[in-house]
């Protein structure tokens, strides 16, 4: 069963996942050329649209899509799985309508114009590959805690609907947008993640005190700046989240 | 220039990528499923066999092949890259040997039949594309990981020709072996790695005192035994790494 319990575990594990996905595609440095128009024929758009486009053909085989807490970038066309879907161990936890809130072009855009500059080095070593790839683990850690957002409305929704009801009979955004924020939650949130990003991406030594990323020394020994995430977090992860949380509900009590 | 230090800070950095993979991987449990052969059409053998395969052939598309740091676990019949190689900055650092070799098949054996089981509870949750996908990232590091042996041996000969040219010249096995094993330098390894999966495992509260992984409250806390680390390089990764050295030192003065 689903609860406000197990949905806050999963947020807080799927941190360490966002804070490990940044922290690897920071080996790297901006490579820009992955994110440009390209002339290739055989390309549609930039490398790194096809290379996400043809991964999500590839793993829409496997199933990746039926399951609720993954959304694609590219929905349209998708193959079918080859696999037979595992049958469903409950009856489905979200409404119906939650297959229509999908935010990755939203993710898309923030991810490569805004978050991207933010911890990466100006630079190209022409491993596009393997920068591709860690763009797409982060691009999909992030769209998976996003749109989680549906599994934390849901829980909220059913532990009080007489709180909800009203604003979504009203399709009032804004009443449950303030229904959604607690400040104080978000500010604590922002500090953990930076707290995450300083401890995992510090350098270890067996023979001295860790946590050098607090000292001194931080720009020299860590391998992402910390407060990166608390900002990632504080501007997109946590709005958007919230948002998807609104759509969301502006549907939960549709026929 | 590639030197022992730039060599020395790379092992070190695939370290943290390595534990970082394996950490993601245990989020799942077992999925035996995804490794097991499959009647399905379409796929050939195993679902991990057919997503890893399909893989490497988009990722060669981009040119990941190309690069000396990467080895395919499926090298037959991939696809030339649809851009162009990215001019070399400086001339191979490599004897040309060295793409003669490729240890993937045995590091996708211990990786699938040995290590999986010692940090994967038993289970399945239906979740093969994403643990296929965390699967396809262990693979990677630890095969980029063992294969940069060949940069090591590479920097090694350099440094002292006349040390490793008797042994290569006898095409003395043995000899190698010993002239690259320093038992001490081993144990600090493994100590790190396994400090590293403590420290990267943690579960991080702002108000306490970080570092439970190491009390007694071990098991609970962490997302992995860090003693599985501490294993995979005193087992497989750096007897592994050793070969591959010897491998390419043995080939070192072919004509």
């Amino acid at each position: 069963m689903i609860d406000l319990e197990r949905v806050r575990k999963s947020l807080i594990r799927q941190e360490d996942s966002i804070v490990f996905s940044l922290i690897e595609r920071a080996k790297f440095p901006s490579n820009s050329s992955l994110y440009k128009s390209s002339e290739i024929p055989g390309l549609d758009g930039s490398l790194i649209h096809y290379i996400l486009k043809e991964t999500e053909i590839l793993h829409s085989k496997i199933g990746r899509y039926e399951s609720p807490e993954e959304h694609p970038f590219f929905p349209d066309g998708l193959p079918l799985p080859l696999i037979p879907t595992p049958p469903a161990k409950s009856p489905e936890f979200l409404h119906a309508a939650a297959s229509a809130v999908n935010m990755n072009s939203t993710i898309w855009k923030f991810y490569l114009e805004e978050l991207l500059p933010l911890f990466t080095k100006e630079g190209d070593d022409g491993s596009y590959a393997c920068t591709a790839a860690c763009d797409i683990n982060c691009l999909q850690a992030l769209s998976r805690r996003i749109h989680y957002g549906k599994f934390v409305a849901e829980v909220k929704f059913r532990d009080a609907p007489e709180e909800y009801g009203p604003a979504i009979r009203a399709q009032d955004r804004d009443a449950l947008m303030k229904l959604l924020t607690f400040t104080d939650v978000e500010e604590m949130v922002k500090k953990r993640v930076e707290k995450k990003a300083m401890i995992f991406s510090q350098e270890v030594n067996i023979n001295e005190k860790d946590g050098d990323c607090n000292g001194s020394n931080k720009q020299q020994n860590c391998k992402i700046d910390a407060s990166v995430l608390s900002r990632l977090y504080g501007e997109w992860v946590m709005p958007l989240t919230k948002l998807v949380q609104v759509e969301y509900l502006l549907r939960r009590l549709d026929k």
